[in-house]
């Protein structure tokens, strides 16, 4: 090895490996999107490469990973807050996404998430929403990783009229992204009280002859799950077990409400769960019991959810809400220390997705997916511990670059392959015609 | 008016005046650090300016108050974390700020604080800690304005050896900044429970002597409350109420836990209340009853407490979690609307320090404390509305450009009068030094 791709030095290793290891002053090597090397400044001074980076000291840690979000909602995003759960829904969301929700505005507001995403240090995305086809064409130009699942829904969509069409496509479009190393696209039934038994089992039986996970939200609200006791003298997730929609990798997002014995069963099928604190708090939804399911060696990841139920896409929020809501309810403020909810934002993340093996930490035969942050910033000093300040004190515009299979997305806080100038225009176009209807 | 200080163009203003007015494409007039006019374009068109400023559209708002924090702590941020309160308290906070809360260091960590809160849109904070006449010469010299509270305890101090010399200067210093239009000094009186009967009378006679609010901590945990019970039979509120320390204007932080008929008293002695959900939680203090307050007329401003339980003087963070806290913590999501969060960071902050005639809103015969926070920008578009924006999706480094009394401090994300360099490396070798100490 005398010449490579690409060289960062003077970097401040967060490495998120195994045995935590932070670098000082280290020089990391890449090569066909790979981390080749890791090691001090001296030992890799003399290789050649494409690129060169002086990290100058800067952090330098894996990209983060949203394991919860619905792209394409960032165009209505700020649209309707503050209201009751039903009026949200049944007066704003429900008719809005009957409208609006077409193949080129779930494609705007797809891009101009990803946009936000890539400025904001994330450089993995799971998505659950509709024209997962196109959404999966917009990954692939924009550059970032995703694991996007196609919803599907037991009365007519705003894609498909039913759901054996939309599995049906989705076969297909699963297919097509099988040997795409970046994306790949994953069903996405929506819920036990939307999906009927029958369709909850075909979305399974898909998601495992391609061998790859399903997506799916469960135990969100109170109501939801005792409907579904009431319904079934089951749990939401004791009913899923009961029928096989676990019999493969699943990514359930939310389960903020579960007995002992749901914890069990999440832990008995290796079921990863995604929390999302701020939208359960927006929402008024409740506050998952995540210490009680990392104690059932449950692993669990974090996502922002939509920017509609949030309003951002900022994994940094996530990191400290989720820090922070979890203390209070547990009354007790040793519950997820910095460091548990650094892992939770990456290689937590990549384990729920599936995709541990090939990112998530910052290790050598890992897919180059780095950030670099800024931290010679007043409110980043002084320096105790980095972990506290990536969760307690960063934010989204302390990152500075970042690369997805070592290919630079955003340098210097400049986006080097999208136009967002003609994607944000592009969406609030689309929210100005939103706006006529209600005005 | 033909020639005035500053003048800005093209701006999409949020006023928080009385009748939550928004323009668009307005023009904003500056003199003598007053805001003189305020009008479309084109009728101002024609004025001269030493300074103009295109907003291009961007919003110019009326800058933060923070209204609770200790900003010379920021060189403890994240000393320790995730630790039990105990623990904390005694293994670390108060041995380091025994041994390292000097009258230099406080002077750095207040700088660091102070460049924080600038670059986060903050104009204004509301101190309580030691060394507050330098705290004072150091605000006066990089601009910021402030209400600082000397800190007063019932054992010997970092900066007097008892509460007595404590007054005894503190009446001085007071004296000192009573023409100060920007800093004033006031009396902080840590808490009932850390200050005899004896000195927050004292405490509040000086207050009232010099027609000043007085600062304290009130009912903050559980403990505290229970013990005061235990102790007096009296709540924390109804103990001071009793004990006339109430009898003038007096700045209330926390206030966690309270009766009905706590509440009755803050209203009737229009106590005002400083709400800090972050520190509160991340100390698994509680949740304030911050709706609750509201309906009984009692004025609830935001403070983001010190870097060490926070760990950041962020003020955008610290409006979405009220947003969102508050909401789940009363089941009900239309709870503290976006408009009020930024009421509450804003002209209620000013309110509460009894500086609203001066400050918190953007209105002919105020001081121009102004910010202009950059809109175009993927995470804030499409735009349905600015106060969700504000409160749910916008950031500290969304902040251009930052004025206080007409005079500008930080510009297109430059700092003008400070050298935040050498303030960041004083604040790590403090840090060093202490870090030395622990290993």
């Amino acid at each position: 090895m005398n010449h490579i791709d690409l060289k960062i030095e003077h970097a401040f290793i967060v490495t998120v490996n195994q045995s935590d290891d932070i670098l000082y002053d280290a020089t990391l090597c890449v090569q066909n999107g790979v981390i080749v090397a890791i090691g001090s400044y001296e030992e890799y001074k003399d290789i050649s490469a494409d690129t060169i980076i002086d990290a100058q000291g800067n952090v330098v840690m894996p990209g983060l990973i949203n394991t919860h979000t619905h792209a394409g909602m960032s165009i209505f995003r700020g649209m309707a807050d503050d209201l009751p759960l039903q009026t949200w829904l049944n007066d704003y969301i429900f008719p809005t996404e009957a409208q609006f929700c077409t193949r080129e505005n779930v494609a705007i507001g797809t891009q101009l998430s990803i946009l936000e995403m890539i400025q904001g240090g994330t450089t993995c995305f799971a998505d659950m929403y509709y024209f997962e086809d196109t959404v999966a064409e917009i990954c692939n130009t924009m550059g970032i990783r995703a694991v996007l699942a196609q919803a599907i829904v037991d009365f007519p969509a705003p894609d498909f009229e039913n759901p054996h069409a939309t599995l049906e496509s989705l076969d297909t479009t699963i297919s097509l992204y099988k040997n795409n190393s970046r994306i790949s696209v994953i069903p996405g039934p929506h819920s036990p009280y939307t999906c009927s038994l029958k369709i909850l089992q075909q979305a399974r039986t898909l998601a495992n002859k391609h061998n790859v996970p399903l997506h799916i939200h469960v135990s969100e609200t109170q109501h939801e799950y005792t409907q579904n006791l009431e319904k079934y003298s089951q749990t939401p997730i004791e009913y899923l077990a009961q029928h096989n929609i676990f019999s493969g990798k699943t990514i359930a997002a939310h389960c903020v409400y579960m007995s002992e014995h749901d914890r069990e069963i999440l832990s008995q099928h290796a079921v990863g769960v995604v929390n999302n604190p701020q939208s359960n708090l927006k929402l008024i939804s409740g506050i998952a019991p995540v210490p009680l399911m990392k104690e059932a060696d449950i692993p669990v990841a974090l996502g922002t959810d939509s920017a509609v139920s949030n309003n951002s896409l900022d994994m940094f929020q996530e990191m400290k809400t989720a820090a922070l809501i979890h203390k209070l309810n547990n009354a007790n403020p040793t519950v997820l220390p910095a460091k548990e909810i650094v892992r939770m934002a990456t290689i937590d993340g990549a384990n729920v997705l599936g995709i541990d093996d090939k990112v998530g930490s910052i290790e050598i035969g890992k897919q180059a997916d780095i950030i670099i942050i800024n931290i010679n910033q007043p409110h980043l000093v002084p320096l105790y511990s980095i972990y506290s300040h990536i969760v307690y004190a960063m934010n989204r515009h302390d990152v500075d670059t970042v690369f997805v299979d070592g290919v630079c997305l955003y340098q210097n806080k400049q986006f080097t392959l999208a136009d967002p100038l003609e994607i944000m225009i592009n969406a609030q176009t689309i929210a100005n015609a939103i706006q006529e209807k209600y005005e």
